[in-house]
């Protein structure tokens, strides 16, 4: 794959998008962007064991490459790269990335090694792929955040560019592990979205007290679904850190189980 | 830096040594072989300030610009790559690597957060000059070792190349802190590499047993020195753990104050 992409770089503009495969329309539409934009695309297939927790869903994440091969091969892929764990990850291993500040929060917070894996993993992927452009989801926002933070602390010499989320329609995030959810638990997951759009009304209404915003979307969760909240927050965009007053920018984002599925969504708002 | 490095590295083999200046031989020497290997050649000066700890000397460490350009022109430099702190280390920088295991012993254990430093600015260093092939000094054998698991386990595409201690003619490993020294601790400092040759020594005559060869090295030191032991070390050349045996391949290592100056030297033993 290094080889390849060395030789593609010099070709033209070559365009990344990493996943962890069992591909959705949101997935797709990454690859869709680094399509229009690039000359090559490469897409990475690769479970990262190093970002789960020892109680996640590492084992039972959905896995099927024959379907991801085809879906890739429909919206235009020149390379799928689907290296083993051992591969990545051979005996003696020893180096990781961290970025501090942005991880402190949200989902750094209930997934204490999660960030410390994706940077790890991203800098190994973007080292073997050589791309010009990586494209990520704002689904997954906090990510966003943190893989820009690496790209320039550590000077990769990359492009990010983060895509809109793209949503059923009837507003729940796609998600690879909505396969998780029951009939019951894939209706009631629609309060994630909801609640975004009440802060994000609340908001347009005037209101600045973050507690009060975060109280609401607490309670319209609690009222319309068995969902565990894990958390909701309100962000800068800037440290990712809690604000208690709506200025500038801000991050609205949370993070609920239904049963073993545990689901995220945010949106940002400008006052 | 980085779009010259790009478009050098399409035309032709680009070799990189990375110092933090006040050069002495010893880098002279790793450009020259950088230069025979590669077609263009690019040397980085830059004192790392997160290389060092809170009580060490970065502040008085020496600078010389005027003289490294000087020296690295006569060896066939062809890009002196020199930014400023703040451009490496910009206003919310918040990105390190970290290699463990090999870190824990030796200079990792009196300097506890050298070698994340070392290895965050290398990595940036890659990233914005893109070598092929990259130099190292023996001298510092332990960053020798962490730099290439670094680029093993981080898939970075560069070749690393170890080149062997330059030495004064009395033996006294060169290194830019030398300058520190006394004339009566210059003299003394020698002691390093002859305690090195007695471990050495001991070893070609059948000794196997590390505490006997670190007493006699530590008996040596004090006894012809002012100097102040920090660590004398025998550690396996795969996890740079202590060994009791010696078997195998060892390295041999030792650090030493003689008055503020720290000094290391080190050689590695095959049995």
């Amino acid at each position: 794959m290094q080889s390849l992409a060395e030789r593609l770089r010099q070709q033209g503009r070559l365009g990344f998008v990493p996943t962890m495969g069992a591909l959705h329309k949101g997935h797709l539409q990454l690859v869709q962007v680094a399509r229009r934009r690039c000359d090559y695309v490469v897409v990475s297939i690769f479970v990262n064991p190093i970002q789960f927790g020892p109680n996640e869903d590492y084992r039972t994440y959905p896995r099927d490459f024959t379907r991801d091969q085809r879906l890739l091969k429909e919206v235009g892929t020149d390379v799928i790269f689907s290296p083993d764990v051992a591969e990545m990850y051979p005996v003696g291993y020893a180096t990781c990335i961290e970025v501090k500040d942005l991880t402190r929060y949200l989902c750094g917070k209930s997934r204490p090694a999660h960030f410390r894996g994706v940077t790890t993993v991203v800098a190994k992927l973007f080292n073997i792929v050589k791309p010009h452009l990586a494209v990520f989801g704002q689904k997954d926002a906090q990510q966003a955040f943190v893989v820009k933070r690496m790209v320039t602390d550590l000077n990769f010499d990359v492009k990010i560019l983060v895509v809109p989320t793209v949503r059923e329609p009837d507003g729940l995030a796609m998600s690879s592990r909505n396969t998780y959810l029951t009939s019951d638990q894939r209706r009631e997951a629609t309060v994630l979205f909801r609640s975004l759009q009440l802060a994000e009304n609340l908001i347009k209404n005037g209101e600045r007290d973050a507690g009060r915003i975060k109280m609401a979307m607490r309670r319209l969760i609690k009222s319309s679904s068995q969902g565990k909240i894990d958390y909701i927050d309100v962000v800068d965009t800037e440290k990712l850190a809690p604000v208690k007053q709506i200025a500038g920018e801000v991050l609205v984002a949370l993070a609920v189980y239904f049963g073993k599925a545990r689901l995220i969504d945010n949106i940002i708002i400008r006052v």
